[in-house]
């Protein structure tokens, strides 16, 4: 264990705080569904399957904590609606939704391989998460990393 | 939206299925301790202040999916106890916790900034996640990549 484990405390942990917002699975479905382009409350119901009161909750957490935004649209004859759209916020948890699926299609996918590859649209090869540090080393495995305290580290 | 977002089934989704074992709160936050160097019962009890038996549910689903394992210790004049310690899969995980973290730092931390740092153990430098393509090109941001059909993709 590192020697410095119980010295600090996990109380402002970034970790448990993000998974506050978004550490529940539907959350970071519908979050999923947003990065493919769904925008309306139908389609996110049609993708996902949940009960409706469900869905709604999601968004609206999404909604609350600045990451997903409403914007107004209209179909014709019909009502004006509301559609959800990632805000910059939400587009920067891309790289750990990505993150999430390189295990799963390391670690859970079918024989066949996985469903989605997600490509570079500048040059078609294909996207993966990876850590790196500041001066270009990388890829960086659990191992050679170290959990140091931040400025904001807190005695336990 | 993606065009062919309704053409695929997202049945075998591999963020799905890796949200299925690891995607709960304290799932996850059994991680964050155990790349600490947490190994002890007793140790991730102290360290989550979570209920035992919350605990010892989260520990038996990450042994039952190969993601923790267990191995004997025998301290002085006591009977022999468990220890838990990641595997290879389990420390593939990492990538996807710093992500996570990272949208924490940026957007929950405290004013006086992060709890915890994450260096590179061999320069110091800070380390991050970040997404590229295999052509070397990053960082990548969600609106550059695109998601295709895998060799596992299914119709809907």
């Amino acid at each position: 264990m590192h020697p410095d484990r119980f010295e600090y405390s996990a109380e402002n942990c970034s970790i448990q705080r993000t998974l506050e917002i978004v550490g529940e699975k539907w959350t970071l479905l519908v979050l999923r569904e947003a990065f493919y382009g769904v925008r309306r409350f139908a389609d996110f119901h049609r993708a996902l399957g949940c009960a409706r009161n469900l869905l709604s909750a999601r968004l609206k957490t999404l909604v609350d904590e600045g990451i997903l935004c409403q914007a107004p649209y209209q179909q014709p004859r019909s009502r004006t609606r509301v559609e959800y759209r990632l805000t910059d916020k939400g587009q920067q948890l891309f790289p750990a939704l990505v993150a999430l699926m390189q295990w799963g299609d390391r670690w859970t996918a079918d024989p066949d391989g996985p469903a989605v590859i997600l490509r570079h649209q500048g040059c078609g090869h294909q996207v993966h998460a990876e850590l790196r540090c500041a001066a270009g080393h990388r890829p960086l495995s659990a191992r050679q990393t170290q959990a140091t305290p931040g400025t904001g580290a807190k005695a336990a």
